[in-house]
């Protein structure tokens, strides 16, 4: 568990004894404990799963018995949440938090996130408080080797989606059919359920409109189509993004348009590197992008590791520098009504020198 | 929003003047407004979003930017959660959240649910507190004509993924690839992605199991399978589960247990009926199967609504009275080393003298 040592490096540093980490991918990056998350919170659990973290390297973790048990050496409470007969959950949970802070001995000041901390387990905790979110983030921005082998692997199944998408996007599935049978691909390779985010959205008009969902449209020969995968494998997410046309090259427009935007993921696979501040990378790519006659209105891409969408974004007003062992997506892409949108992603590990890209498609 | 006018006759009962939902199964039951779950706690959002419901029927929402404008005649504050530029999404929750408190006027004694309500919005809140969890699990228990139209919509999504299952299960398939392969079939119907809890395991070892995950197993011509499908449409989830043979009828033993248990289901559509304990009821369900040579160590049940599992469960020492208008899945089982896995599970709605199948597969 090297995070929960740099947690506790962490704590030193920000003057406090404990972290409670109570979202769930905090939880994931300081112990390697998955939270089922793809229904939401568990109708078996009486508050958020928590993680424990001392400045000594102590680490304790609360969770409901459904998911109990994953294996890590650190001091586990599994309370019952489901079980054959009536049970309360949130007593149930309480007191198993009420277990661990007294075989843990927490005391002195607690580091906490306050998205998910709960009143109930706060009441439990010493009075005196400190926020981690920043720290943190600024901490699992920067992977591990075993956080990169693990995003590496869910980049490569992100990539075997992709390289599913067009051999499933048949004229007259529909939009949620295709999804479907590439996430069957990639949970076949996993071999189990992974959590989805991303979009898969086909036609002149809805692939060049952001903000939708894939649905009932079926597909039709020339589609352009923009397939966004990220699936989420033992807890780490993977991501990526391509665009095709259904059984076909497209128009020279399109293809125009697709040779400007893979060129910005290329140029950025060439340009990233440590010591660049993210506007100024952000800049680059949308000034690349503009000199060809494209743009976008959205991010240049995004942090990843236990959450999907991780700090540092890439957004314009992003000074943070640029640090080697930083994974980011990077996602240029263009959305022009009556000729379709394109989106190119891909997982981009920071080297020492410049980048890699985690898997291509 | 007859449930938000529901809500403040609890409040008056329970001597509150305000609930402040912070589930997300409670905020879509007391407005309609759906909480996207399918991977998690969103990146996007600073806290949970909460409804709040007064004692004179005012109703607020406080929700993300990237799921506001569902429509509805609540008061509705959405942050910036998700933009093209650095955002605050604690500090602008916690402001909505603040401005909302401000523009309703809450005040008094506020009805909290512990599981979720976090210590950085309790801190916002009035001082005085009720925990509102067991008289609304009670409330919601009943459902009105509106949520049994969306609990049968839900029934008939599952019952058409359920009469997909045993034309999708086909030999060479890994469980992953016809799961995913269903899933289609229910959300290309719906329209959309829908959460999705549940089940599928095939062959005579897997079937027999429970607490097993669908994975990369293949199918093979005679593997007995459980289906146990339970989207979620429109905020409502819907269950279901069938047991059938991959290609064929199954063994005679097999086919015997299989009649058990789906008449032991069967009785229950008999049986239930306002005025019955849930004890009484499990317990027949529990002896009916047992005289016939067969057990199972799971809940006879559970409700469910804008949670897949809501109170009552059914299990042995639930001594809730069964009322009109619950809606409560029944799922009798049996799982034999050797003979392999049988669950069979129709959602049920109590009538004023018996039940209904809200639908059937």
């Amino acid at each position: 568990m090297e995070n929960a040592t740099r947690i506790a490096g962490l704590l030193a540093e920000i003057g406090a004894d404990w972290a409670i980490l109570t979202g769930a991918d905090s939880v994931c990056f300081a112990t390697g404990h998955v939270v089922p998350v793809e229904i939401g919170f568990s109708p078996f659990a009486g508050g958020p799963t928590i993680a424990f973290v001392s400045r000594d390297g102590a680490v304790g973790l609360v969770c409901p018995n459904t998911d109990a048990g994953q294996g890590g050496p650190w001091e586990e409470i599994s309370y019952p949440g489901f079980a054959c007969a009536v049970t309360d959950q949130i007593g149930n949970y309480l007191r198993a938090v009420q277990d661990m802070i007294a075989r843990l001995g927490v005391a002195g000041r607690v580091a906490v996130e306050p998205a998910s901390l709960t009143a109930a387990v706060a009441d439990l905790l010493p009075g005196e408080r400190r926020v981690i979110d920043r720290p943190l983030a600024r901490l699992r921005a920067i992977k591990t080797a075993r956080e990169i082998n693990l995003l590496r692997r869910a980049a490569v199944v992100a990539a075997m989606g992709q390289r599913e998408a067009p051999t499933a996007s048949i004229p007259g599935r529909s939009e949620l059919d295709v999804l479907n049978a590439i996430r069957a691909r990639m949970e076949t390779e996993v071999g189990v359920r992974c959590a989805l985010a991303g979009e898969y959205l086909a036609g002149v008009e809805r692939s060049a409109t952001l903000g939708l969902a894939p649905g009932a449209y079926r597909l039709r020969p020339g589609d352009p189509v923009v397939c966004d995968l990220a699936p989420r494998v033992q807890g780490y997410w993977g991501d990526s993004c391509s665009s095709f046309v259904v059984g076909g090259e497209g128009t020279a427009a399109y293809r125009a348009m697709h040779d400007a935007c893979f060129g910005t993921l290329q140029l950025a696979l060439s340009e990233l590197r440590p010591g660049l501040r993210v506007c100024e990378f952000d800049a680059r790519l949308r000034a690349h992008l503009k000199s060809q006659g494209y743009y976008y209105p959205h991010h240049s891409g995004h942090g990843i590791g236990t959450s999907v969408h991780e700090w540092p974004r890439l957004v314009p007003d992003e000074t943070a520098m640029i640090e080697e062992n930083m994974v980011l997506m990077v996602e240029p892409g263009s959305y022009v009504p009556g000729l379709g949108g394109i989106r190119c992603e891909f997982m981009l590990r920071v080297t020492r020198a410049g980048a890699e890209a985690m898997a291509m498609f």
